[in-house]
């Protein structure tokens, strides 16, 4: 079996490989731009390592992992323009380095381009893997549909706020892991229990990610802290403080989120310490471990030997405990 | 054989039929809206048509000619958005009734859902197909992003232009007719002649657009008479208006591109009068003339019964002399 950094390094050579040869160049600069602003890897890496589980060769699946790879920053970078975001990853985003125009005609030959690669997966896979693409694909706008809708929305329950991160991040990390199993030609019960692994690895790890925008270590996590908050954004911890408030706290959490102008430091302190009040953090934390039990489940339940799961394992807490 | 009327109403009534079923329905609304606008249904007919030629049976070319269909439109889509065009076929455009937001992300899911039908081809033409409809979408978003850089140049050359037209307009009718010969497993070198075909046409019925846009009839061309001269779009005529005109013809050109404001009636007279005096207009049809004389070359190589070819010799005609 490959190792982890095995994975990610043949994963980094195979994108700095990736020729955009179709004129004009023009059209290419940002699309290299964006692949060569780095980020973690993770969906093409669980692909070779989900083809690796029953498979010594990965070769087949390096196609469809890049494919991954290329539509997930495809979504960042439509996402940036949508969001307006001045940057990604420390850089300036493609909308500001270049234009909107740009952004748009870039982002979709980026897509397609993404699906030049999907269409290069061996052909007795190719039917089922382009159908798992295109439909995670369009799961995936509906997830951006719903969060920008959700913006301008004050009854987003908890339910809806849970299938929104499972269309926007969730459903691509078990394509990712669904794919890998595909070209492997593993069974069709261990393909999907490794889809509802990555559903529920997913939906761990966006927790994780909303809680650590309030609880996190400014030092280590990416964004700075407070960052939803400020932008009163509907996360778990939001709409379950809305669920759990006193009247009174309730009324402060409005005041707080429909004041136009505002101390940033004092609006976080000020939410935070009613996150903190209705033991939030915890609500939280017992959300992400039930998610990530489902997850060692869903595992468990694969007809490989256990010790070469430990790879998914390894990686799952990587995530799961980083603080950044 | 199937007659053109048959084939556009077998289209409509695909077109009616289609279903985008994943949720949100706010994501499928403008995708619903763009398809409804209506259109010439040209790209699909040619699929169609060209499959019919091979086939009796054209069921086979239905799913491939509906993809192409919905990608044109999704360009149109996401062309309107980057030209801020207000309206499309006399209607308000994806970002006039919705926002910027709405079309670039329906339109990004409008690019899926093209893939998504042409996903559904019959197996064994499905890797051809795809390659052929991933490259030609690559080769358009070329196109877009030519047209767009030739706006902010004063030095495009003929062939340049007519890359950037290629590019941007041809390709897709050639992909139309390729598409249908190969799933009617036409012969290689038939193909590859209706490719040849597309392009030629596609030239020609551009570079018919471009003229009737300087000496078209108000009352049946689709849009206003002189907007490529209004907006110093540097078409077939401008840059061989530049390429003959004399220096004083030269100046007086440049006098009125240059000029922030102006009459537009008074521009596009005294352009006109120097594209006359120039013979641009016979310059130009004989270059379209040139265009549609290999196009017929490329039909008349064809395997097939020249009688066959009957209806797409009409289609031909329609097009091109049309006066809107």
């Amino acid at each position: 079996m490959f190792s982890f950094n095995d994975i990610l390094q043949k994963i980094e050579q195979e994108i700095a490989q990736l020729q955009f040869t179709y004129p004009p160049k023009s059209l290419y600069e940002p699309i290299e731009y964006t692949l060569a602003l780095g980020g973690k890897r993770i969906r093409p890496a669980l692909t070779l390592m989900a083809c690796n589980l029953y498979n010594e060769e990965i070769e087949a699946a390096i196609k469809p992992a890049l494919g991954l790879e290329v539509f997930h920053n495809f979504t960042l970078l439509h996402d940036d323009l949508m969001d307006e975001a001045d940057k990604r990853r420390n850089k300036p985003t493609v909308h500001k380095v270049w234009n909107a125009n740009t952004a748009i005609l870039s982002g979709d030959a980026m897509l397609i381009a993404a699906y030049q690669l999907i269409g290069e997966t061996q052909p007795e896979s190719l039917k089922e893997i382009l159908n798992l693409f295109t439909i995670t694909a369009l799961e995936i706008c509906g997830g951006q549909q719903y969060d920008m809708e959700f913006e301008s929305r004050s009854d987003v329950t908890e339910e809806e706020y849970i299938e929104m991160i499972r269309l926007k991040t969730a459903v691509l990390l078990a394509c990712a892991l669904k794919m890998g199993a595909i070209v492997a030609h593993a069974p069709q019960a261990d393909a999907d229990a490794l889809y509802q692994f990555g559903i529920n690895i997913g939906l761990a790890f966006q927790l994780q990610d909303d809680l650590l925008d309030v609880y996190g270590d400014p030092a280590t996590f990416g964004k700075n802290i407070g960052g939803d908050i400020l932008c009163n954004k509907k996360t778990f911890m939001l709409i379950n403080a809305f669920r759990l408030a006193s009247e009174q706290q309730k009324e402060i959490l409005n005041q707080w989120i429909n004041q136009e102008t505002f101390n940033p430091a004092e609006k976080i302190t000020a939410v935070t310490s009613i996150y903190n009040e209705l033991h939030l953090k915890e609500l939280s934390e017992k959300k992400i471990q039930d998610y990530y039990d489902q997850a060692m489940k869903n595992l468990a339940s694969l007809s490989i030997p256990k010790e070469r799961l430990n790879i998914l394992k390894e990686v799952c807490e990587r995530l799961m405990n980083r603080q950044s």
